[in-house]
C-alpha cells in the first residue's frame, strides 16, 4: 500500500474515477470522499468508489497522507485554506484542476513547510459528470501534467510515482506555460463548442430536431463538448481568462473575416485560408 | 442492371466511392469517370473504381443513361451546360453537391425537356480526398437528401431507387430549406473547425507540436474537419453565403461576448450561457 488514507475532495467524474482507480490498484488502505451533495456521495458509496463519504473537509483530510482536490478550480483554490488547516504533518496535497497558475501561486503563498503541494492536470475526462459516470480506467494511458512550485518541496518524485501507478504517462510543465498551452489545446475548443451549439440552433437558426435529422458525424464531434458541466467551465474560463480572452478575440475576428470574404466572393482568399488551416492540422 | 452506362464527373472521394458502389452493387454495365487530373484518374483505374476514364466530358456522357456530377459546387453548376449539350435523350442527371438552391435553379433554367435533373446531397464523406481514398461503403446507411425541381420531371422515383440501391436512406427537402439547414448542420461547423485550427496554432498561440503533445480527444474531434479539401469548401461557402454569413456573424458575436464576460468575471452569466448550450445538445 502506497498510502494509508487517501482523501478525494470532490467526487464527480474526475474524483470518483480517481477514487475507483486508487482502490482498484490497491494504492491505499482507505479512500474517503468529500462532497457537498449527499445524493452524489450516496451514489459513490453504492458504486463502491469510496470506503467512506463525508460532507466535512476536516473529517476527510484528518490523518490522510494523500489529499487530492477534484472540485471546480475556483472552489479548490479556496479549499486549499481549509485543507492546510486540518491536514496532518507530511501530507501530500495535489489537485486535478485544468488551470494551474493561480492554484500553484496560492499554494506557494499559503502552504506551511510541514505539507507539500504538487499541482497536477490529468488530460482525461468525458463530457459526462458526477459519481454516477465515474469509470475505473478514465486515467489509464492519458498524460498527467505536473506543475510543481515552491510548495512542492521534495514531493515531486512521490507525486510522479502516484500518477504512474494509476496508469498515466507523466509530464512536467511550468504552471504559466501550462495555462498558455491549455488555453489553446483545451479551453478555447470547449468554449467554441458551446458557442457553436448555440449559433446553429435557436432564433435565426434551425430546430434541434432538424439538426439531428440532417447532420453527420462532423457536427456531432464539434458539439460533443457542449455537454460538459457548465460550473467547471465557468471557473476555468475565469481562472485562465488572461490566456483565453485573446484567443476568443482572435477566432471571432477570423470568423468575421471569413464572413466578409464570402460576401465579397473572394474565393481565392477563402481557399488559401482553408489550405493554411489544413496544413496546420496535417502537422499535428 | 439498372443502367447501361453511368458517367461520374469528378472522381474524388465522393465520385470515386460512388463509382465503386455502383460497380459493387452491379447497377451499371459500364462506369466511366471524368476528371481533370490524369494522375488521379490513373489511381481510380488502378483501384478498379472505373471501367474507363477520360478528361473529356463529351466522351463521358455520350450514351450515358445516368450522369452524376461530383465536382465542387461552383464547377458543377458550370458543367451542367456541357452535360446537357452532350447527354443522350432520356438521361437522368444528378449531382452530390453540398448546396442545392443555385444548382437546382440553374438546372430548372437550362435543362431541355428531353433530360431530367434531380439534385441530391448524400450526407456522407470523410476529411480525406481523391480517388486514392475512395471507399465502397462510404454511402452505406447514410441519408441522401433529394431536392427535386422543375427539371426533375417524372424522374424522382427513379432517382430515389438508385440511392436506395447503393444502400442509402432517402429524404426529400425543398432546395432553399436544404441550404438553410445545412448551413447550420454542416457548413458553419466546417468553417469553425478551419478557424479554430488557425486560432490556436501560430502567432500569439502555440506550436503544432505543443498542441499535439498536450491535447486530448476534444481538440482532435474539433479540428478533424480542418483536413477537408479547401477547394470544395471555398465553393460551398460562396454558394451558400446567404445562409452561412449570418451564422458566422452570430457565433463571432457570441465569442466576443464570452470574452467580455470572462474579462468582467461574470461567472453566473457564463454558467448560464454554457448551461443553455448543454440543454440544446441534450435535445439532439
Amino acid at each position: 500500500m502506497m498510502f494509508k488514507k487517501v482523501a478525494i475532495i470532490g467526487v464527480g467524474l474526475m474524483g470518483g474515477s480517481l477514487a475507483l482507480a486508487v482502490k482498484k490498484k490497491k494504492l491505499a488502505r482507505h479512500v474517503i470522499g468529500c462532497g457537498r451533495s449527499r445524493k452524489n456521495l450516496k451514489i459513490a458509496l453504492n458504486r463502491k468508489l469510496l470506503d467512506k463519504a463525508t460532507t466535512d473537509i476536516a473529517e476527510a483530510v484528518e490523518n490522510a497522507d494523500l489529499i487530492i482536490l477534484c472540485t471546480p478550480v475556483q472552489t479548490l483554490k479556496k479549499q486549499l485554506h481549509e485543507v492546510i488547516h486540518y491536514a496532518p504533518d507530511g501530507a501530500l496535497v495535489m489537485d486535478v484542476g485544468s488551470t494551474k497558475e493561480a492554484i500553484v501561486r496560492e499554494a506557494d503563498r499559503i502552504f506551511p513547510s510541514r505539507l507539500s503541494f504538487v499541482g497536477a492536470h490529468p488530460l482525461c475526462g468525458t463530457e459526462n459528470s458526477g459519481a454516477a459516470n465515474a469509470i475505473a480506467d478514465l486515467y489509464t494511458g492519458a498524460l498527467c501534467i505536473l506543475t510543481p512550485g515552491k510548495a512542492s518541496r521534495g514531493a515531486l518524485p512521490h507525486a510522479r510515482h502516484f500518477w504512474k501507478s494509476i496508469g498515466m504517462r507523466v509530464g512536467k510543465l511550468d504552471p504559466l506555460f501550462h495555462d498558455r498551452i491549455l488555453a489553446a489545446s483545451s479551453h478555447l475548443p470547449q468554449l467554441v463548442s458551446y458557442a457553436l451549439m448555440r449559433a446553429i440552433v435557436g432564433p435565426g437558426g434551425v430546430t434541434a430536431g432538424e439538426i439531428t435529422r440532417f447532420s453527420g458525424k462532423g457536427l456531432g464531434d464539434m458539439t460533443r463538448l457542449a455537454l460538459s458541466p457548465a460550473e467547471i467551465w465557468s471557473d476555468i474560463a475565469i481562472e485562465n481568462g488572461k490566456n483565453i480572452v485573446p484567443l476568443l478575440k482572435k477566432i471571432a475576428k477570423d470568423l468575421n473575416l471569413l464572413a466578409e470574404r464570402i460576401t465579397k466572393h473572394q474565393k481565392v482568399n477563402l481557399r488559401q485560408y482553408f489550405e493554411a488551416s489544413s496544413r496546420i492540422k496535417q502537422r499535428m
